[in-house]
């Protein structure tokens, strides 16, 4: 029934983009590093931000706007966060939608902005603003998703397929980091686009909801940005029914979006900053789905554990002790692990297990933690990466 | 009137120590791996332990013996914590225990046991209880903490002198740990000796107290042992009149206490693995010493701080972000940071400071972050050391 499409953050009718190259950082190259995603009709939109204190001025300027109901279009930068910079960043920030809105021909309530980058340092928004001007809306969504990257070493896009009332309704998404941006502190953005014809009321709820079972599910070196932005918004082009709160078919555009997000959290988990591997942690048996998320997360975050998985090291000691330090309901006796597959822990105790065959069975992409408690029917997943040297070669360079 | 004195461990009256290598690991080398630490009179003593909910069986151990007022001596062992090892793991702490004391002939119930190195392994007891039997007493401190260290690279000793009723109290210390133990987690473990006359309802908040003040500021990777012990044993040979709780000499105790944890604890951050830098965070202007205290951990804690000091790179977005992420009240534009003396933010902006100068204020074995809220009179400090690719390294390595 659901089905992945082409296209990415285009895949849905009525939706183009732009990208341009405006020296934000001043250099002399040609990097992509301003974009435009615009829907030819107004959508219903909803968005979660970061719960950092220290918030950049775009995502105040978006929390203006969100929830809405004419939403048109997004601009991002890539090269500065535009944070810390107090009023002038809000001005800036409203600049920015300003711009984008004159070049689509709308008012400048109906253009989201979203920054990331260099924080503390005003935004040179002459060359802003010379770029807006230069961009002209097309079918390219690989050219946004290029100028909205930072370290990102790969695009990251998704689009998924349903039918409701007889119409094909169409999710896609685009989302750049996860990981630390050199030469500053990470952001992570995502832009899930829809054709869906939706009761704006589904949106906040779904956003939500998807956040909650993809990217607050990552977690890459448990630092938060203050530029952290996630927004859905469904232009109405597929002509379906009109999807209402609580039925089958928001139940499904809510299903469509959780997967689209899903994807790309898996896609930010395998590209983050050194990474070589990504880490799923799977916990079962908890007292609560709440303490299986808690343990899962805390498991994922550990660097001993990280460094472990990057050196092929089956130490299970460093998961216990991880799981002893959540917030999560614990009978050591109970405790089993498995780690892609293989046994190591039964009863809180070693399986004997072949450590060598261990370390072998870690040689992969994709190393899955099975957590069992054997208390309850909670459960949950986390995602996360290996820690490698180059996580810290990238992140000791100078600002400077 | 509070002086430094020579002897770590064993600068109070009454107190020798012994060490041998029992070749815990199996391995054919002759590195120290057991030690006792031992008073001639029973003391009263108090400690404080992981709060991690998987706890080694030598923790299960202290935790029944303590607080106590006939408490003689401490055995402890590198190379095997004892953890995750179930029913097996507490015999195997009260052997230790029973063999120790049927060396000084005492009751084991006289004798704290502290393990750190490999978990989920039971103890070679055979050599465990060999090892026990060879140990001698004598004035060496230097061995006993060398037959307590894994892979710290230099010894922790402190001791402090001052005088109750005309005469001089000793108190000292000395510590392993902070930082992860190859091939396996970390363990602190700290001795506090004194030879002060005390009412041992003292003891119990003194040593809270002071960990509190000490270790429990220090951050490494914010994983935390199931093994982490902190004792404190008063033997009473300075025949001293008694320290009463309350009293001025109670105030005097409990400081000397705390000098020594804290100088063990700023040698275990110099010490931490693939640390090159100690990082302290001193918090200022909060509205409550414990929101400063929250907003000093969090920054002390973040990788992204932590590799940018290993770099020299003065990156106060880093800082500004991990503040936004404490459990602090927070306004931005109230926000001021130095750099080892160098103001680097006021108001929440840039003071528009030369980076090159700042890199160069950086490239010091102490780096001092201070941070100033604006808001109250909270303080609080915390210790952490930076993130180097050592130390990815270290726990990458093969258990197997």
């Amino acid at each position: 029934m659901m089905r992945s499409v082409a296209g990415g953050p285009l895949a849905p009718r009525g939706w183009k983009a732009a990208a341009t190259c405006a020296h934000i950082k001043g250099s002399t190259g040609d990097k992509l590093d301003l974009g435009l995603l615009a829907s030819d009709f107004d959508c219903a939109a909803a968005g979660v931000f970061t719960q950092n204190q220290v918030v950049a001025a775009p995502v105040i300027w978006c929390r203006r706007l969100l929830p809405g109901t004419n939403i048109r279009a997004i601009v991002v930068d890539s090269g500065n966060a535009n944070a810390c910079t107090g009023e002038q960043g809000l001005r800036d920030a409203e600049a920015m939608a300003s711009a984008a809105a004159q070049l689509l021909g709308i008012d400048s309530s109906q253009v989201l902005v979203a920054s990331t980058g260099v924080i503390g340092i005003p935004l040179p928004m002459d060359r802003v603003s010379a770029g807006i001007r230069q961009l002209r809306l097309g079918a390219d969504a690989d050219a946004f998703n290029d100028a909205i990257m930072t370290t990102d070493t790969r695009r990251k896009q998704a689009a998924l397929a349903f039918d409701v009332g007889g119409r094909e309704v169409r999710v896609g998404g685009v989302t750049k980091g996860a990981a630390m941006i050199h030469p500053n502190m990470a952001t992570m953005l995502c832009f899930v686009t829809s054709d869906a014809v939706v009761d704006p009321a589904v949106l906040p709820g779904a956003v939500k909801h998807a956040a909650a079972g993809s990217f607050n599910l990552l977690s890459v070196d448990g630092d938060q940005s203050t530029n952290d932005t996630c927004v859905v918004l469904c232009n109405g082009a597929a002509g379906n029914p009109i999807i209402r709160p609580g039925s089958p078919e928001a139940r499904l555009l809510e299903e469509a979006i959780d997967e689209v997000a899903l994807s790309l959290a898996r896609h930010m988990a395998a590209d983050a900053e050194g990474a070589t591997k990504v880490i799923e942690v799977r916990v079962s048996g908890a007292a609560s789905d709440a303490e299986a998320h808690a343990a899962a997360r805390k498991i994922v975050s550990s660097n001993l554990l990280k460094c472990a998985v990057h050196g092929n090291d089956p130490n299970w000691g460093r998961i216990l002790m991880a799981l002893g330090n959540a917030p999560a309901q614990l009978q050591e006796d109970r405790v089993s692990v498995a780690l892609n597959g293989l046994r190591l822990v039964a009863g809180g105790r070693t399986t004997g297990f072949d450590p060598a065959a261990a370390s072998k069975a870690m040689d992969a992409p994709l190393v899955i933690i099975e957590v069992a408690l054997g208390l309850g029917s909670g459960a949950a997943m986390a995602l996360g990466c290996d820690m490698s040297e180059e996580y810290v070669t990238l992140n000791a360079d100078y600002t400077t």
